[in-house]
C-alpha cells in the first residue's frame, strides 16, 4: 500500500505545505519506508532513523537545492533521499545501479557532495561557504555532523579554520552519544557532560535565553510561548559550549532532535548570527522502531532482517575473514601478553569487540581517529609492546602518512589488519579497499600478505607477530571458503605456494582470488589447456623465484587480484618481468583505474571482469598467438 | 675557542651539577655553538634558540634517557642534542653521515622517536605513556609541541584519547605564536586570547593558584617565595585553559619559557597530578639572535647565512621551481578570477605568499591542516571555485584519503601543486618527496605532469588550470636549469616530447631528471651508443604509444625519475612493456626501496645510483648483451 503522504511528496517544496499533523504522519511513513526497505537491502538504518525530524525541519526552514545540506558520512540521509524526489527508486537501495546509501551528486542535485568517509562534512561546507562570499550570493551552508565525527582530526582542522574565518555557516551536531558503537574520547566525554549538566533545565527556555540576539520572528513566537522557567539553573561554563566557543563557534542547544517544531526555529535562527553557529540537537539512533532503539549499534550498518522481531537473516555457512582473525588474535593474545589491539571506532566491525571483552586493559578504541590509531601504535612499539592495528583498507588511508612516517621509517613493529581489502558489495565506492596493496607497497621495510583461506589468514598472523618491522595482512569482506582450518604455522618471507602445475599459462594470485584461479583452471582444462596455479601469498617480498619460473615454463603470466591494477600485485609482477626481460606476456587482472560502484559482489566482479569464465576466456582468446 | 661549560658536558647528568651562574653560560654557549653550526649548514634555528631554557630545565627535572622527551617536528632539538653526547659531532649537523636536523633514534638512547612531521608526539607519548602503564614501570613521559602543531588534527585526535585515558603524561605547549610563519586557526586566536587575558597577572601567583594541589615541595618553595599579587585579576574562564580542561588535560600556565627556574618549577610539579598535564609555555622564537627574533619566520628553515648581519648566502643562479611556480600562478590569477590558492602551514615555502598579498580574499593559509586543506578545496570546487593546492610532497601524505575520496571521487577539479617532489637534501628521510608517483598514480581521474624546467613547469600549470578533474603537478626543490623561459602553452594530454633520435637505447624520464638524462645520452655517444631521449612529461596518462615505439625501436628501454621505484613511472613503463609482451628489458632508476638519508643533493643522487655516469654505466653493461 502506498504511504498516504510520502507517495506525493516531490520534492522539499511540498513538505513545506504540510501541517503539523500531516508532518508527523510523514514522519511515521519515513520511518516505515525506511525500515522496509532496509530491512531487505540491509543498510544504514539506525542513524537515519534518529534524524527524521531534523531532516524534515531542515527542509522546511532551508531552500534546496539552492541551500546546501552537507551530510557527514551520509548515514543519516535516508530521509533526506526520500524527500527528495527518490521515493520511488528507494528500494533499490545498495543494489547495482541502484540509489546509493550515501549522498551522491549524480543522483540528485540535492545532495551536496559525496559523503561516506567520516568528518569531512565541515570541510566541505566552509569550501561552500567561502565560494559563496566570494561570488556574493547568499545561500544558506549547513552541515550535519555526528558527536562520533566530530571528534576526528579533520572535523577539529576544520572547526579551526571556521572559527577564525567566521564566516556564515551552520553546523548541526547530531548528537546520538554514539559513533558507530559506544562513542569515546574526551570530546564524547564533553559532550555527555553537556547534557548532563543540562538535563534539569527547560530547553526552550535555554534557547530562549541563546536567541535573545536573533531578531527572527518566528523563533521568538516559537520561544516566548514557553518562557516558564523550570528546575535549577546549573549550568556552569560547560554549558555554554564554551569548548565550542573556544573555537570561535556560536552555541545553540541542546534541543531535542525529536521536535519538529523545537528544531525549526532554532535553524531559522542560526541565519541571524552573521558568524558559525552550532546547533547541537540530540537524537536517538533507531528512534521510532524498537529493536534499533534497545540496540543501534547492531543496526548502524545492517544486513537483511525480520521486521516484526528485529533478527537478522544470517545466512548458514563459513565464518568470515573478521571472524576467523578475531579468534586467531585472541588465541595469540592468551600467548603474548605485549600484544595490544586498536580499533578507531570500529570494535564490532574489525571483530576486535571480543579481544576487547577478554583483555580490556590491553584493548584501545580510539574512535574515529585513524591518524592518532596508526601513530599511537608506533608509541607503544615504541615502548615495547606489539600492536595490532585492525582497519578498514578504506579508512587506513586516512593514516598513510603515518604509517609511512611513524611506524615504516621507525621499522616498527606494528601488525595491520586490514579488512574489507577489495570490492566490499552495497556500500560502494567511498568503501571498497581498492588501492590498499600500491600504497602499501611502495613504502619500504614492509610486508605484506594477502592470505586466501582462514588457514592461511591464521598462519599469516601468526607470522607477522613473529617478524619484525611493520607488516600487514589484507583479507576481504564476507566469508572465507570453509575449508577446514589447521594449526597456525609460520608462513616463511617471500614465498609462494605452488597449488597446480600447469605448462601453458600460469595463474599468480593472492587472498581470496586464489581460489577464483584454481576454477580458471578448472575451466582452462576443459578447454585442453594446462594452467600452473600458485598462491602468492606475499606481495611483498614477492616471490621473484616463482615469477621467474611462471616467465620461463608458460607463455602467459596470468596475475590476479582484488586491487588496483594500477601499482598492486599485478604490477609487482610485471616489474620483474619486464626488468628480466622476458619475452613472456603478462595479463594482469584486477581492479580497472575507475572507481567501482555498489552492488551484490558477484555483480561486481563481474563488471571488473573478474569472474572466472570471464578470466578464462581472455586467458583462452591471449593463449594461440602466444603458443604459435 | 672551545665553550667552557659545553664542552664538559657529556650527559644530562652534567647539566644537573651546574649552578645558576654556569646555566645561564651553558645556554648561552648553546646558542652561540648553534648559531655557528647553522650559519655554515642551514637548518631550524629560530625553534631552537626558542626553547634553550626550556630543553635546560626539562633535563635537570627529568632522568633521561630512563624518562621520555618526545619533541614534536624536532626542529626545537638542537640545544637537546648538544646536551646529551652530541656537541663534538654537532658541526656535521645535516650533511651526509652527520646529526641529524631532527631527533633519531640510532643517533641517541635520549631520541624518543624519529620525527620529522608535525603533530606526532601526543599519540607517540601517549602509547609509551600506556605502554609503561601495561609494564608497571613509573619513567616520565613529556611531550614536547609548538602552538602551531597542536592546531593539527592528528595531534587533537590524540587529545581526544588522552583526556578520555588520563594517564600521567606531561605536554609542554611551547607556545611562540607562530608555526612556520604567522599562526592561524581558531586554536592560535585561543592562545592569544589566553596569553592576553594574563598579561597582568603575576605568572608565579597564577602558577602558585594553580599548583595548590601539589605536594612537590620544590615547587612550593619556591612559588611561596613570590606571593605578591600583582595587577588585577582579568581572569575570565579563559584564563583557566579551559579548551583543553574541556578535553579532560589539567592546564598549567603560562610560564616564561625563559625563566629556567620557574621551568624547573612547573616541570616537577606537574608529576604530581595523576593525569595529564598540559604546561604552556610562552616562549621567543630565536631568543638570543637579534636578527632571528627580529624575523623568525625568516629564520625557521634555513640556508647558511652571514653571522654579524643575519644575511643569507644566497646562491647566485636560476630561479628555483618553486619561484617560477609562483610567478606562473599569479600571471594565471590575474586572469582567472576563479582560482583560489591554499597552503597548509607554507606560505613563503611554497611560494604562495607573493599570491597572498596580491590576492588576499583568494589565498587561504590553513594551518598545519593537509587533511582539511584538500577538502576545504574540494568544498570549493563545489561551489565552483578553482582551488591550487600548493603542498609539500612528504606532506601530501597526511591528506592521501581526502585526495582519493573528497577529490578523485567526486572528480573535482583541483590543481594540486606538489613541490619538494623527489630528494630535498639536508632535512633527510621525512621530507624527501620520494612517494607521490606510486600513491597519486593508483588513483582514478588523476592525471600527473612531471615538468622539466621552468618553462613545462608554467606550460603545466597552465595545461592543470584548463583540464578537469584532479591534476597534479609534481617538482622538485632547488633551482630550475636555468634555460630561458617561454610563453606558457597547453601541453597535449598524455604526449611526451622527443628530445633525440636513438636506435640502441631509450632513455624515458620525468621532471628534471630529463636533463640528466640529456647527460646520459651525451656520456653514452661517447661509448658509441646511440641513445633516444624522450621528456614523457605526463606521469599519468602515460604515452603508452611512445613506450611502445621506444620497445620496438631499440634494445633496452631505461626510465630515469627522482621518486620510489616500486608503483611510480618506471612501473607504469613495465606495466605498458609486460602486458604487450616485448622482449625489450626495462632498466628502472630511482629511489630505492629504502629510506634516504640526508645530505647534499649530489651526494645523495649518487647514493641512489642516479649519477649520469652510474646511469651511462649500467646501460653500457646491461647493451652488450642484448645487442648481441
Amino acid at each position: 500500500m502506498e504511504p498516504r503522504i510520502l507517495s506525493n511528496i516531490s520534492s522539499p517544496a511540498d513538505v513545506k505545505k504540510l501541517d503539523s499533523e500531516e508532518l508527523e504522519a510523514l514522519a511515521a511513513e519515513l520511518r516505515t519506508e525506511m525500515i522496509a526497505v532496509t530491512s531487505l537491502r540491509g543498510g544504514h538504518l539506525a542513524s537515519s532513523l534518529g534524524v527524521v525530524e531534523l531532516t524534515l525541519a531542515l527542509h522546511r526552514v532551508l531552500d534546496c537545492p539552492k541551500d546546501r545540506i552537507v551530510f557527514d558520512v551520509g548515514h543519516q540521509a535516508y530521509a533526506h533521499k526520500l524527500i527528495t524526489g527518490r521515493y520511488k527508486d528507494f528500494y533499490t537501495l545498495r543494489t547495482f545501479g541502484g540509489i546509493s546509501g550515501f549522498p551522491k551528486r549524480e543522483e540528485s542535485v540535492y545532495d551536496a557532495h559525496d559523503a561516506g568517509h567520516a568528518s569531512d562534512s565541515l570541510s566541505t561546507a566552509l569550501g561552500l561557504a567561502i565560494a559563496r562570499d566570494l561570488r556574493g550570493t547568499d545561500e544558506r551552508i549547513v552541515a550535519v555532523i555526528g558527536d562520533g565525527s566530530i571528534s576526528a582530526g579533520l572535523a577539529l582542522e576544520a572547526m579551526n579554520q571556521i572559527g577564525q574565518h567566521r564566516t556564515k555557516m551552520t553546523i548541526i551536531l547530531n548528537d546520538n552519544s554514539m559513533s558507530i558503537s559506544k562513542n569515546v574520547g574526551a570530546v564524547a566525554q564533553y559532550l555527555t557532560d553537556l547534557r548532563t549538566n543540562l538535563r534539569y533545565i527547560n530547553l526552550n527556555e535555554n534557547l530562549s535565553r541563546q536567541l535573545a540576539e536573533t531578531e527572527n520572528p518566528v523563533s521568538r513566537a516559537i520561544l516566548s510561548a514557553s518562557k516558564t522557567m523550570k528546575g535549577t539553573l546549573k549550568r556552569g561554563m560547560l554549558a555554554e559550549g564554551m569548548l565550542f566557543e573556544d573555537f570561535g563557534i556560536k552555541y545553540l542547544g541542546p534541543v531535542n532532535g525529536h521536535d519538529e517544531k523545537a528544531l525549526e526555529s532554532v535553524i531559522a535562527a542560526a541565519d541571524d548570527f552573521n558568524r558559525p553557529v552550532l546547533i547541537h540537537v540530540m537524537t536517538h539512533k533507531g528512534a521510532g522502531y524498537k529493536p534499533a532503539e534497545e540496540s543501534p549499534d547492531l543496526f548502524h550498518g545492517i544486513g537483511p532482517f525480520d521486521i516484526a522481531t528485529g533478527e537478522f537473516k544470517k545466512k548458514p555457512g563459513a565464518p568470515s575473514y573478521t571472524k576467523v582473525f578475531a579468534d586467531a588474535l585472541l588465541a595469540e593474545a592468551e600467548e603474548n601478553p605485549d600484544i595490544v589491539a586498536i580499533t578507531a571506532a570500529m570494535p564490532s566491525g574489525t571483530g576486535l569487540d571480543a579481544f576487547g571483552k577478554r583483555f580490556p586493559e590491553r584493548f584501545f578504541d580510539v574512535g574515529i581517529c585513524e591518524e592518532h590509531a596508526v601513530t599511537f601504535a608506533s608509541g607503544l612499539a615504541l615502548g615495547g609492546k606489539l600492536p595490532v592495528v585492525a582497519i578498514y583498507s578504506t579508512f587506513l588511508q586516512r593514516a598513510f602518512d603515518e604509517t609511512v612516517i611513524n611506524v615504516a621509517l621507525q621499522n616498527q613493529h606494528v601488525v595491520f589488519c586490514v579488512d574489507r581489502a577489495g570490492l566490499v558489495g552495497a556500500d560502494g565506492p567511498t568503501h571498497h579497499g581498492a588501492f590498499d596493496l600500491a600504497y602499501l607497497r611502495s613504502i619500504p621495510n614492509f610486508k605484506i600478505i594477502a592470505p586466501s583461506s582462514a588457514s592461511e589468514l591464521a598462519s599469516a598472523l601468526h607470522t607477522a607477530l613473529r617478524l619484525d618491522g611493520p607488516v600487514a595482512i589484507r583479507y576481504p569482506r564476507g566469508a572465507t571458503d570453509g575449508s577446514s582450518t589447521t594449526a597456525p604455522e609460520m608462513l616463511p618471507v617471500g614465498e609462494s605456494r605452488l597449488l597446480r602445475e600447469g605448462s601453458d599459462v600460469a595463474l599468480l594470485a593472492v587472498g581470496h582470488m586464489v581460489g577464483r584461479a584454481l576454477e580458471v583452471a578448472r575451466l582452462l582444462e576443459a578447454e585442453g589447456i594446462s594452467a600452473r596455479v600458485v598462491d602468492m601469498r606475499w606481495v611483498k617480498p614477492l616471490d621473484v623465484q616463482e615469477v621467474r619460473a611462471a616467465a620461463r615454463s608458460t607463455s602467459l603470466v596470468v596475475t590476479i587480484e582484488d586491487g588496483s591494477l594500477i601499482g598492486g600485485f599485478g604490477t609487482a609482477v610485471s616489474e620483474v618481468v619486464a626488468a628480466e626481460g622476458y619475452a613472456t606476456k603478462v595479463l594482469p587482472f584486477g581492479l580497472p583505474d575507475r572507481f567501482i560502484q555498489q552492488g551484490d559482489i558477484e555483480e561486481l566482479f563481474e563488471t571488473v571482469g573478474l569472474a572466472p569464465e570471464q578470466i578464462a576466456a581472455q586467458v583462452v582468446h591471449a593463449l594461440p598467438t602466444l603458443m604459435a
